[in-house]
């Protein structure tokens, strides 16, 4: 019943990660109902955003302008570098306001199944960084999987030879994570890592 | 760390129904990562149906064509007319696609509670429709809620001068339902009208 451009926006909203067929459509209707409220404000700030819409030539981080807003804040310590996979851990990272340095992102993970080579992330830009020299500590942000920190041995072979203090995420319990319910990779790391009592 | 531009965008993507400002953002960051497949269709087709959108003056759907395709459609039955509070409940029906004739939306359900008077729903126009003659049936479909009860009685009362005949859809057990779970309500309703086996 729908008419072709109410099903070519259904579907164009059925693709974003989190909706499906059926909320997509209620989405719509919502846009639909609430046009003032609603469906101008999202296509204002949609245009917006494709307007502007630029990788960072630096850091590879999305953002709408290059340098992006973390490679240009000045108030972000020089000294501290922290590498993740995708644009979306940095921003996973970032919004917990807990690193005060830059980023680097790879653009992936190693994957000898995919097929994923180390010419194919942007390593030899990180290596670049690195050897420009002023920084100290090279976080190595890369996910808990095999390919994670099979790129992060990668990385740190590549990046020894350099005067910079090389460090990687703790491992263990997630805050909140009870022994029961946890998978034995994470308790053989927990209990590995083990600290004494302060 | 995120732009202007990209908040905006997270924010407006939030008020949809279904999307929280976590999806959201997951959302905006595959639509900027997906420039080409992701982000320009979705801009295209939001910017179609803002610029074709209308409310059909004969049924109140919302659509992007007055009369509303529902309306135009030529193969619909105009003998049976059915009645809904709201157009997300003319395309849960339509999508069913076993209902041959054309809609009336009222906007709503009568409401003491919410202020809701008669005058505030499209009813004056709804009788208007049916004393216009070659109308033979109207449904009246309203949710199985007080309010809309309430309506449909009131509706009953406004309509029954009226030569056509009026019908309600049917109560009792949904698809699939098992009586353990059902509410008093509905086990009460599928009783009552319960049928001689065929």
């Amino acid at each position: 019943m729908a008419s072709h451009q109410i099903e070519a926006l259904t579907q164009a909203l059925a693709r974003l990660p989190g909706l499906g067929p059926r909320s997509a459509r209620r989405a719509v209707l919502h846009l639909m109902k609430k046009r003032e409220a609603s469906l101008e404000p999202l296509l204002a700030a949609l245009r917006a955003v494709a307007d502007t819409l630029s990788t960072c030539s630096t850091c590879g981080n999305v953002d709408t302008s290059d340098p992006c807003s973390i490679c240009r804040d000045a108030k972000r310590d020089d000294r501290l570098l922290c590498v993740v996979e995708e644009v979306a851990d940095l921003w996973a990272l970032d919004r917990s306001r807990l690193f005060p340095g830059r980023y680097h992102v790879l653009g992936g993970r190693l994957s000898a199944l995919e097929g994923v080579r180390p010419e194919d992330l942007s390593i030899d830009r990180l290596v670049q960084r690195v050897s420009a020299g002023g920084i100290d500590e090279v976080v190595l942000a890369m996910n808990a999987t095999l390919e994670g920190q099979t790129t992060a041995h990668y990385l740190a072979e590549r990046l020894e030879k350099f005067p910079i203090r090389l460090t990687q995420l703790a491992h263990g319990l997630p805050v909140g994570g009870e022994l029961d319910y946890l998978d034995e990779g994470t308790l053989a790391q927990a209990l590995r890592a083990r600290r004494p009592v302060a």
